[in-house]
Formats: structure tokens, sequence, C-alpha cells
């Protein structure tokens, strides 16, 4: 769907016009009451529930919504949408720029979580949905969820906001750092301007390696991987992937090159490490919920996740009850590290099941 | 120091000769009982406690060896050689090998910390010192102690090992091998054959980044950094370094390539992941130290330290405590993570100092 209205950035900068693609799911009802927008991470995508088209795996959290699933599509009417500045229809850095008919490469406007919020609030004026019954998202997304309460919280029952953070702390912006110098370092990547020619898969490659070690937990790794080593049951000796867990990391960095946009990656990692919704606030957490009084608040963490731990949760829930939110808060129990949002965790589906029966 | 006899090695291959560079530090007693082996970390060198002669910067253990320092020069002989596979002078993949007259380049066989180990015994042979006062290490230098204990319990009176392990995890390989990719996936790698032209130095630079992170704890990165911006008081909506944290790890990268060869890079991180001295025993720990009852040890690890944790270094003291080994065990507290062992850390100096005392 093209919204042929100017976006206003962050930077100052505009679009003249955002292309926003998306995919819903279940039947909005007659009051328009039932919407519960479903905000992705990093490297997701709006195929939520359905088939990936580039790979033909499921939706990425077709656990969690679908009939009958938590986020039920036989009660709500689900939507998702691919973030601003990504690669999969909505308007990024692999978008042909009207205005000189190329893509435009790093010629698009830098972007913050703050314009892709403001991207889908145009999305639901364009559908007519004045207000969500929940905005939900487990990492970025729960980026997003915080700053769809911060900006429109009159729009909003409630949130659910799942290993998340408020902001991106050193160790955040330091990994992203060097995914971003992987890529520039590419020589395929030529300023950005790769889109006649190959693509810097390489430098993508290692930074989505680099990345997915902080996807996962020490112990999760142990676990999967250990020292195994892969079907030859000796050390090569050589540099061939003797362990296991190299042969994954590659083939995690590979297979990642087939469906993301390495412009696209630089672009959505600057919108998280740009991300501390204090900071317009004077740095007062709190300030920024000034408005969400109303909005009902569900967190989650999880024991392992070393990306955006508990604490960091715990201090997004205290600046909301600060501001008289309803806010609850789980630390759940799960060996998979910063992932478990994406992987069989009964006890979130429960909780996110139940967040949305309260919210209502 | 060129020793003309051949190095067997772990691969099964040899090292028809081998060149060992190393500094010594104070004077070898009348009974040559006072020595000391220091053993350096990955990115290390035998500039232990002199400048370094390429970056002109001080040894990297300066505060800790020297006279009247924790490993006393005026007392001790210390000795600090550069690892085999490096790239400081001791025989590695930059080495000119006298079969081709051209630098081994990848045709370097593939070496263990044991051979490291190895080689340094042939230098001790050759300067007629049958024991050691004491081999001490922090990181990679605490593998190659442990790593003595287990091979030549009977040359050692003590060992000090400092924030480290006797094993790679899943997540250490993992890191590694990120940090290798970005090597390899450099097009002026060239297969490792770059000595004539280009050394692959965004890939190297790439990888020190990554490694970087996993030296310094996240609290220790937010209290350094925290999301302050460079000079500039604004964020620039670019790719440029706006955080300080991002500008201290491109100068960290690049600051390595002038002095640290990306195929020694390669051997040493692959030395490290192939380093679990159970595996020779069954997985057995406790047997790698079968003879090394007799061996004082000092373990040391940070609170702070995710890339060698405590739980590690408590696994290594069960282990030599079930052969009757005297191994003393202290975990310290320290914001700076893993390169804590390298920093002011006076209850570390105390530690080491008592150590030396009581092991002889």
């Amino acid at each position: 769907m093209t919204i042929d209205r100017p976006l206003p950035l962050d930077s100052g900068q505009q679009l003249a016009s955002v292309t926003i693609a998306y995919q819903s799911y279940g039947t909005l009802n007659a009051d328009r009451s039932n919407a519960v927008l479903v905000c992705h991470a990093l490297t997701g995508d709006q195929y939520v529930a359905c088939d990936h088209p580039t790979t033909g795996k499921p939706g990425w959290w077709a656990r969690m919504v679908g009939p009958g699933k938590p986020i039920d599509t036989d009660r709500y009417f689900v939507l998702c949408a691919n973030v601003l500045g990504s690669c999969m229809g909505t308007s990024g850095p692999a978008t042909v720029d009207p205005a000189t008919g190329a893509p435009f490469g790093m010629g698009f406007p830098v972007i913050t979580i703050a314009d892709m919020v403001r991207a889908q609030a145009m999305l639901l004026d364009h559908l007519g949905i004045a207000r969500l019954h929940a905005v939900v998202g487990g990492s970025m997304g729960g980026m997003q969820a915080l700053a769809w309460a911060s900006a429109y919280p009159e729009r909003l029952v409630s949130a659910i906001v799942i290993a998340s953070a408020a902001r991106h702390s050193a160790q955040n912006i330091a990994f992203h750092e060097v995914g971003r110098q992987a890529i520039m370092a590419d020589p395929d990547w030529q300023g950005g301007q790769y889109y006649a020619a190959h693509a810097p898969t390489k430098g993508l490659a290692v930074a989505r390696m680099a990345a997915h070690i902080t996807y996962l937990s020490e112990a999760g790794l142990t676990e999967k991987f250990g020292r195994r080593l892969q079907a030859r049951d000796a050390k090569s000796f050589g540099f061939d992937a003797d362990f296991q867990v190299e042969s994954y990391l590659r083939y995690q960095g590979l297979a990642f090159t087939d469906r993301f946009d390495a412009n696209a990656y630089l672009y959505i990692t600057r919108a998280m490490d740009y991300f501390d919704l204090a900071e317009a606030h004077g740095g007062r957490l709190a300030a920024a919920f000034a408005g969400a009084g109303d909005v009902r608040f569900t967190l989650v963490s999880f024991d392992t996740d070393w990306l955006y731990p508990t604490a960091e949760s715990r201090r997004i829930v205290q600046a909301l009850q600060s501001v008289g939110a309803a806010a609850s808060f789980v630390e759940l129990s799960a060996p998979f590290g910063h992932d478990s949002f994406l992987l069989d965790v009964p006890a979130l589906d429960r909780l996110v099941a139940g967040a949305l029966r309260n919210g209502g």
C-alpha cells in the first residue's frame, strides 16, 4: 500500500510518499475495536503467520498468531507491517527514489523507531482504525510498542512488550557497530550503491553471525552444540567448520543474505541504536509515558536474555508505574536467551493470551 | 633464537626448525631456581614489561612485571616468549618457509596450545632451565599455564592461572569463528597469500572489534561510554561514529591492524578453540592433572568476566583438588570484565605477589 502523503521524520527530513507493506489476519469487527498490531524485530517482516515468500518458511511467529493461537485470529484482526527502512516492500534504502529513478541506497534518510511507528499510525489511519486493542512486539518490536505508548497512548488499549528495552545500551550499540563495519568493509558494498551489481553478502553474513551469538544464551549454545564436532569424528587441523557451532553460524550468516538487504540492516540497526525513549524528556523515562496512564502494559523478560536483560524491563515497569499505568511484569525462565520470545515457551503463550483477554 | 631441532605438533605434522622470540627480565640465579615464565594472551607478545617495538607503548603487563612489582624482576628471572603461530618473531604463518623461500601463509601447520607449550619447553631446555618457579598467565596465557601443568608438571613449582579456562565453550568458539570469517571475507586475504600485497586489514579490524566487546563487561561499557555522543552534541542521522563507543571500537580495530598479522589471528584463535585439556583423557579433566599433585596452583577469576566466567575456574579447581594438588581460588570483583587481568586491580597484584612467594 502506498500512502501519498509526506512522512515527516525525526531527522528533520521527510519522505514525499511512503509505501507500507503489511499483512492482515482475521477480520476487523464492526466497531473496529479488535485490531492487534504486531511489530516485528530487526530482521523480521510482515509474514508473521503466513509463509515467507522468499524462503517458503512458516511465519516467524506462526506459533503465536493464528486461529486458536494466543494472538487468536478468530477473535482479533491482526496487522503486521514491514517496518520503515526494511526490505520486504515497505520504503527503505532498496526502494527506488522517485526523484532519481534509482534505489535510494545511502540516500535514504536515517530513520528512528519513532519514525517506524509514525508510518504504522498512517497505515492505521488509512485503514480507519482509530484505536488498537493491543500493540505487541518482542525485541525491536517491543521498542515500537513502547514508542506507540509514548507517542499515541490514546490509540492503545494495551501494550505487550517482550524481551525489549527502552534504550540501547553501549554493548548493544557496540555489537551493531561491528555488524555495520563488517558490511561497509565488504568492497561489494560500494557506499550502498550495489543494487545493479553484487550485494555485499560476505559482510552481511559476518554481521548476522555476530548478531546471532547475542540472540542465544551461553548455556543454550553449550546445550545445543557444546564442543561437538561435525560428522567427521576428529579435528581437521584446518580452517573448515570443524565444530557444529561453526557450521551453524556460517549457515545462519549465509541464509540471511538470501532474504535481507545489507543497507536495510544498516538503517534498522541505526534506528535501534538511536532508540532512547527518555532522551527527548530530559532523560526521565517516566516522562516519556506521561500520557500512557490508561494503557494496560504487560512486560516479559527472559532470565537468559543478556541482550535486553531483565533489569531493563524492570526499569521500564518502574517508569510506567510511576505515571499510574497498570503494568504487569514477569521474568520467564527459558534456556534460549533473547530468542526465547520466538521459540517454544508455553508460559509466554499463556501470558500473551491472558494479556489480550484482559486488555479489552 | 632459532632452535634447529624439529618441533613435533599435535596435528601429526612437524616444524623442521622453530624460531622462538623472547624477552627476559631480571637475572637467573646460580641454582637456576628463580625463573618465572609469563605466558601471553591471544594478541599479546613477549614485550610484557618493555616498550613494544611497533607501537612504542609500555609492555602489556608493565604494571605487574618489573623491579618491585608483583612479579619482581629483582627476585625472579622472568621470561616471556612470543607464542608459536604468532607474529612478533616466533615461527608463524608470516614466517618464511625455508622449503619455499616464501611466507608459510596457510601452509603453516595448524597448532595447539600444547604445541605452544612444547615450544616453550624447548626454549627452557636451550636456556638450561630444568624447572620453573612459576608459570603465570591470563586468558590464553592461563591455558598455557594449565597445559604446562598437564604436560610437564615435574618442571613446575607453581602455576598462576588468571581469567582462563580449561576448554573453549561453544560461545567462545562462536565469537572466534565470526572473527575468522571476517578476515577470510576480506578479498585482500587472498587465501592467506597477502604478504606481498595489501593485508586484509578491514577484515582483521572487524574481527578485533567483535572480540573486543567480549573482553569488556556490559556494566563497564555502560560506565565508560553509556550512550554518550562524540564531541558534537547531537546525533548526525548518518553512519559516522556518533556514539563514543563506536569511535572507540573503530579505533581498537584499526590500531590492531598496525601490529598484528591476520593469519596469525586465524591460527591462534584456532588453537584456543581446539583447547580442551580433558579431551585426551576421556573427558575427565582431573586425569589431565594426574601428575600435577605437587604443583601449587593459584586460580583467579573476575566477577564481571563473561568470556571465561568464574564457574569455569571453579571446575578447574575441583579437578585439581581431586588429584591432591594445592589449589587456591579467588573470584575478584572488578568492573572491567575479562580485561580485568590486564588492568588496575590491586587485589590481583597482591594475589600474584603472594602466590609467587608461597610457591618457592
